[in-house]
């Protein structure tokens, strides 16, 4: 029976034209990648079970696509379980891999695995596809690409400076206007410490975190339900408003944070970043931002958010330092830092700003017509030809009319058609017309690779 | 808890190296494709089970790798068929979607889903990781690439003469030496009518796909098993023992399927795909193999299947003709021709021969020693200079013994090593050391450009 197909929501078909603008924004961040002494790994799309879930939270656990069990799958299905409706317990019993959520717990299982072979510290990117279970909405897939670099071993703030002159990098590469948002993790640990109320902390950044969605008066009210005193609310104001250059920023801060340890420690870590990037010259703005938060928990030092300026999109590039990242799988004491390029959101911007080359379109610079057995023989000796000089080619399959291979080759958009009819095949020629501007040459068959570029 | 991290049995990790080896394939073929006027696409990992249930026979079923639904999982499933353990049917209420399990199917659904906006023939390549729920044994993965070139809308033989040309550059670009096989799915035919079995074709291709594996009276065995007659059986023989150049194979076949009219018809066909690729002049051998049937039954015309002279490993890249590849999702009509490349098997042989060109290691050229915080600075510029000039180059991050360091150096097998200490930073001077000869130079920091490369 014939089926109408379609794919599962929230997924996606790349045409031709739609491939050859995502592979120009892969090249470009691999590229960059590499040139920053990054280097290439792969993990495979199925972790166990046991490696992804309790790592991105409860909610993180339902998102997770998890793989049912081959064979016989009810084989280790409780039925007190079954009766009970027990889905977790079920979901272990029926399921003992997922599809991988990010690209970090596969890079901090990666280390840890293969710690003897790696040398310290580990400069690593990966570019592949994750997949979450969550409600599709524009801009929002269930199968997406992460481009991460990290580096782990190093507690150096090189690193950081490294990472932002990687994002100035290819923001610069690829056209778009941005500015990079930072801010410390122990900063805000400071802010928490000051204004009494440390063991809120997680309340404070997942509340403040949402400052540019809500604002400061519906934060406030979050943070009220959150059980933090109008005290504290009140001191935790100024904070949230400071403005100035960074540097004035910084003054206002340590200021503020005087009486606590780990956000000076957080405010020396910040300017030593800021200076450092600011030193090589770039052209991305930088701006300290103490309202940026992140949702996740695992930050530890420095946080940056990447936001473009002609588009509202959100976040395009995330990322920060962590320091036990590996903990989890048994390798405690490696401190890491990293990014991750939302290349799905880029993919938007570029789109939307239209900052694509002409030439990435991927299409076939020169189309043979099909005039017949001996032509068309005649004609792929010289797409042969062509193609060992690197030049794309090809040959019309069919002896169709006339009429029908120009339609084909401008839907394909060559930028030569190449007629080698019976005339032609007589005198060893052939015609080449250029298809931008219509204008016709007859040329030695020998000679086309000079004409063809 | 520590937990002692693994993955899924059948799925690898890849290093930094080997990711350098397999992109140098993945590019290579990726070139290849464009070369030749196919066009890339991309398909969900994920696709409907509807759409990949009952394409790959009841055994591809079973191997398929199910994705259980997100959320209450147990909503449609029927308490009858839990009480009678109908797994199939289980599967169907616990997971609408799965893994795919090749190319071709995706890509089927990709036509007929996106057909009013294709313009056929469609040329369109894809390069992307399948899932199997096999049993893992050597060479045999769990996740594996496929490397797919399709054309469809085209019945055009020249299509069969560019997939074997492109095969043969793909192999001479990589360095591989080896012999294609074709044959053609029309000629099987022919036998079985001449040998009066056509209702047994499947069993006779089936079995005769073993004959390089099992031997010949093997093969007699088991078509005795499915039901031939010894007349049939004995009639078979001089069949698949065939010798001499393809020529002569063709003329003894021609005098042996005189009566069938399918039989001659796919010697015709052989004829014109094999003097088209020959007139052209290639590096790959082409051999007429009148006992290559390939296991899947969808193939129609021309049959492919490239082996590896110098390596004992099976088929490298197989493909064929089928004629209603669309048919079950709706569009009858649409013939189509295609090879697959298997880039994991290639990989193998790859590292087998040791055919890697040295320069493929991806390793970054310059790496700065970190002498500390100012001559750190001063580094930081001059790599920020050599990755605008697209030469990868990185600061050691930590100001770690210089012991150390140039252990780093040698484990990333770096080209050069920089070193800007206290002298260098007052003269503005670097000094290279140069590490497969070990010879050093002193220059001005301006030069660095003209001295890595």
């Amino acid at each position: 029976m014939a089926q109408k197909p379609s794919i599962p929501k929230g997924t996606r078909d790349f045409s031709p034209v739609e491939m050859a603008r995502r592979n120009y924004i892969f090249d470009t961040i691999r590229e960059a990648f590499r040139l920053f002494g990054y280097r290439q790994i792969e993990t495979p799309a199925m972790e166990n079970l046991s490696t992804l879930m309790g790592k991105y939270g409860e909610e993180g656990d339902k998102l997770l696509f998890k793989i049912l069990n081959s064979g016989d799958f009810l084989k280790d299905v409780n039925s007190n379980d079954l009766e009970a409706q027990n889905l977790p317990r079920l979901t272990n019993q029926l399921c003992e891999k997922g599809l991988r959520y990010d690209l970090t717990v596969p890079f901090a299982r990666f280390v840890v695995q293969h710690r003897n072979e790696i040398q310290m510290p580990f400069k690593r990117f990966q570019i592949q596809p994750v997949w979450r279970a969550d409600r599709p909405q524009k801009g929002r897939y269930r199968e997406f690409y992460q481009c991460d670099a990290d580096v782990v071993g190093s507690d150096s703030l090189n690193n950081e400076v490294e990472l932002l002159s990687l994002i100035d990098y290819v923001m610069r590469k690829l056209g778009i206007r941005t500015c990079i948002h930072v801010n410390n993790r122990k900063i805000l640990t400071g802010i928490a410490e000051i204004i009494g109320e440390s063991d809120k902390i997680v309340d404070i950044t997942v509340a403040i975190d949402k400052i540019d969605k809500i604002g400061i008066e519906n934060v406030n009210a979050e943070l009220r339900e959150k059980g933090l005193s109008e005290k504290a609310i009140e001191s935790l104001r100024p904070l949230l408003e400071l403005d100035g250059s960074n540097e004035e920023k910084l003054e206002k801060l340590s200021d503020i944070l005087a009486g606590s340890e780990i956000g000076m420690k957080g405010i020396e870590e910040m300017k030593e970043v800021i200076s450092g990037f600011e030193n090589l010259g770039h052209s991305c703005g930088l701006d300290l931002d103490v309202s940026l938060a992140r949702g996740l928990n695992y930050y530890t030092g420095t946080i940056i958010e990447v936001k473009a300026l002609d588009v509202e999109i959100g976040s395009i590039t995330g990322g920060g330092r962590y320091d036990n990242l590996t903990g989890v799988f048994g390798v405690s004491g490696l401190s890491g830092v990293g990014i991750s390029f939302g290349a799905d959101r880029i993919y938007d911007v570029l789109n939307s700003l239209n900052l694509y080359p002409e030439e990435i379109t991927g299409n076939v610079k020169a189309l043979f017509i099909n005039f017949g057995k001996e032509e068309a023989a005649a004609s792929m000796k010289c797409v042969k030809v062509l193609r060992e000089a690197g030049i794309s080619a090809e040959l019309y399959p069919d002896m169709a009319k006339m009429k029908k291979q120009m339609q084909y080759a401008n839907s394909e958009g060559v930028k030569y058609v190449v007629m080698i009819g019976d005339t032609e095949l007589a005198e060893a020629t052939a015609t080449v017309k250029n298809m931008a501007d219509g204008t016709q040459v007859n040329v030695p068959q020998s000679k086309l690779v000079d004409v063809i570029c």
